[in-house]
């Protein structure tokens, strides 16, 4: 660290509580990447946690003297290196901001960015209120993180991603200003709609301090049905036949590999032979779950499925779908992963799955594929093992060409994770140049030093 | 006209097929205000009528070549202004742009703006579709003055505002460039959410071209319940009652004055002594559909109503939903309105609702109150006779107060139908001097010259 680091970092220190600024590499080790493990991580000249929305005022206030870019994070479980430290900057993390404050009478939450998701859900619930969005890793990312990202999760397909269920944020600018965006009002068209422009800015724009969230009455119990195939094609026609005729609570794809991977680590007797396995759910009220759990289930044998589960038992239903959350670090175990997040419109998910499979033995790598596939959101993983380069170098050829081919399909490279650093090379492939540039527009409005995430999204 | 207006739009002219540009003043004095007839509205030069997207380019490059200003109009049913003419400037009108593609497999709508939302909602239906918004002027509002306005509706207390339908937009920049945003994928977060960036930006960032819309499967019957108060606040303490407790598929509130101009108007045995009547929906399926309405109606006679009556009959129903959404064209039967569009948190309805009853006795003017109630939206309605200059006065007075009162609520000043022209000067109010400053830097980002609708919101 220079000597002019030292001085600008004792200053940020005077301003903020003790204990706040963190130097020891063996804690900012721990901060330079995020789930996705970029490999071209920075290292940060430190790490920065903040308290108040003050402290996040204070911080950007310095960061724009000095010229320090500031990195936002919240838990860290991104998956495409948003949250990657840059040399040089510092990483400004949210995990001590952890309040919360449910109002039920309004059905609305005011939180703080570094609660856990899985920790907004148990508050509401405490009161009897449901918050829907519901990412994989609910239990290890943040509200703030989501806001950031606008993620998704497997009830979205019925109930919408983190953007329909934000009502209000704050937000610290690049040049430390605070703004309130919106707030607690169900209906507000007060102005430019600039509470959405944030959701899903990947920190580019500002720095979410505050969060108002919507929340609905409980979740009904649901059914669930579980369906293999001998065949990925199968399965994707039980979807559409699926989407066609109602909205699922759930409808979530994994394939042999991911069914393979999932059972050597939970044993729980999955069908390892089967080529693709559908999870479905129904919370509809009364009669009307078992009519969608009896559409649903006929689609799958029509289909073609070899084996139908239905259960109307909410636990035994939740044990499936924990199988499906825990894919990605099931599939984890056999490698390093490259984290696909490619979606397309729902007529073209068999032509993506088969194309994924094309890629996959052309490259002669491992993609394990599962998805939200009520949404066509999928998430092939790519496994490789990092001590192989020729394996790592095909690894990000099937990288790059997966997401070609969604790009081809009328597809987006992603559908819910973010595009932060790993995916920014094919965003102008997808939207084009134009849109590229008012992007530009915007971002230089508003972090004119480009302080803010640099490198993340443009 | 001056002489060199005349050598423009002979360029304009040459630009556009022939018909495109109207400048007879018996054809622009019909697009000169919208809806809330702006006494201090302009005269414009020209009413252009575009026919496709190249046409709107050509007319955004020239007018950024003569330094014209263009205000974006779709079918004038804007209560606040928004598509006010200025002098000197141009109105650009998408009602010739009709054109709609369903895709009931996606269940996807790609339209052009000029489309009413009532065509669309029928286009769908041909496909046992559902366009849920549905603002109570649906039968001639145009679905880009929707996105532009982010619309609400009787059935957005359950199913959503129009942003929550938008999945793209084709979108004309100031400067002539055409870009698209989103498109036929439920999610996508690839980049910024610019797509919702527009949706409510009122034709100040842009000009909306296309739209990509999602459908959702038709609305299942519903029922209904109606109620009557001998109080306002016993109505409020219903809505606060059945809000708790379920998500009505509709929620609607008409005082003693919109009852009694609806029943001048219809004739259809409303209650006229009621100080309040309450229309609520459940559209939930079965079994579950009579024990919603229970509850509701359970609730109306806890909180003391006078007379509580259900059916299934979706026709009878809906004629009492047809009343309400007569409402502004009834009251209008009395006089000049100015139409309020404010919306505080749920709990702060009953406040609402009674100060704007002392609003009404202290400035000496009738203010009729109808409302979204479940969303915590209302439309107090004021009344005067413009030929009256006193009431006028007081009437624009009221018109005020009744905003700074749902500002010092924790409220907004327009909950869907856009701040315009009319409600910009309390604007600031609501939202503060720093979001004022961002929304000025996101607005000169895009339209560096001020060409787009100038003098709205800003
Ligand atoms: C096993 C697993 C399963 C997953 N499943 C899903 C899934 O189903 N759906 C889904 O959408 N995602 C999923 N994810 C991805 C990830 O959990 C989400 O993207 C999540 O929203 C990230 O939250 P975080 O708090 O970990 O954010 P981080 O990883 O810390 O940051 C993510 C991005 O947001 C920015 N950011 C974070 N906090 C703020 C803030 N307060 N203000 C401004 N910017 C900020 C960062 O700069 C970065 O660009 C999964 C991840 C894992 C590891
Ligand atoms: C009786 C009555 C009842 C109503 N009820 C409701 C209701 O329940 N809910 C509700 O939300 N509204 C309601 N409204 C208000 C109005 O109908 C809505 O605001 C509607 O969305 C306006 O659509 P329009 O096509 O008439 O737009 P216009 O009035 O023509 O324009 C509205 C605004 O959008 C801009 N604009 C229009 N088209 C475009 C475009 N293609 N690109 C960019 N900018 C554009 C204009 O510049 C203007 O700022 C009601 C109006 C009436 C008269």
């Amino acid at each position: 660290m220079t000597h002019s680091f030292d001085a600008a970092l004792a200053e940020l220190r005077d301003l903020l509580a003790d204990g706040a600024v963190l130097v020891d590499p063996d804690v900012t080790e721990r901060y330079r990447q995020d789930w996705a493990k970029d490999p071209n991580a920075g290292t940060p000249i430190a790490v920065v946690r903040a308290r108040t929305t003050a402290d996040v005022q204070s911080v950007m206030k310095w960061a724009g003297t000095h010229g320090v870019s500031v990195v936002p994070r919240g838990a860290g479980s991104g998956l495409s290196g948003g949250a990657t430290a840059v040399d040089g900057g510092i990483v400004l993390t949210t995990e001590l901001m952890r309040d919360i404050t449910v109002d039920p009478v309004t059905r609305i939450a005011v939180v703080q960015p570094g609660l856990l998701n899985a920790e907004v859900k148990k508050a509401a619930a405490e009161h009897g209120l449901w918050y829907p969005p519901d990412p994989s890793s609910f239990e290890m990312c943040s509200i703030g993180g989501n806001a950031a990202t606008n993620a998704g999760g497997l009830c979205c397909v019925k109930y919408g991603v983190t953007t329909d269920y934000v009502l209000g944020l704050e937000v610290v600018l690049a040049d430390g200003t605070a703004v309130r965006l919106g707030g607690p009002r169900l209906k507000d068209v007060a102005g430019l709609s600039l509470t959405k422009l944030f959701i899903g800015s990947e920190g580019t724009l500002g720095i979410i301090t505050e969060i108002t969230v919507r929340l609905i009455p409980a979740q009904p119990p649901a059914s669930t049905v579980v369906a293999s195939f001998s065949s990925v094609r199968d399965a994707t026609t039980a979807i559409l036949a699926i989407t066609r005729s109602l909205r699922p609570a759930m409808l979530e794809f994994m394939d042999r590999a991911s069914i393979g991977a999932v059972e050597d680590a939970m044993n729980m007797g999955l069908d390892r032979d089967a080529h693709a396995m559908l999870i479905a759910r129904s919370d509809s009220p009364g009669a009307d779950r078992d009519r969608e759990i009896e559409i649903m289930a006929s689609a799958c044998t029509a289909a073609g499925a070899s084996d139908v589960f239905t259960t109307d038992d909410p636990e035994e239903g939740e044990a499936f779908a924990a199988a499906r959350r825990f894919a990605i670090p099931a599939v984890e175990r056999l490698g390093s992963l490259l984290l696909e997040d490619v979606g397309v419109p729902l007529p073209a998910l068999p032509d993506l799955v088969e194309g994924i499979e094309r890629i996959s033995e052309k490259y002669d790598v491992l993609v394990a594929v599962i998805a939200h596939a009520g949404d066509g959101n999928t998430h092939p993983l790519i496994v490789f093992d990092p001590s192989d380069a020729d394996m790592e170098r095909r690894a990000n050829l099937a990288f790059g060409a997966i997401m070609d081919l969604a790009i081809s399909l009328g597809g987006t490279i992603t559908g819910e994770h973010g595009v932060g650093r790993l995916k920014k090379a094919w965003l102008p492939d997808q939207v084009g140049e134009d849109v590229m540039k008012l992007t530009q527009r915007i971002k230089t409005a508003l972090d004119p030093d480009g302080i803010l995430n640099p490198g993340a999204v443009l």
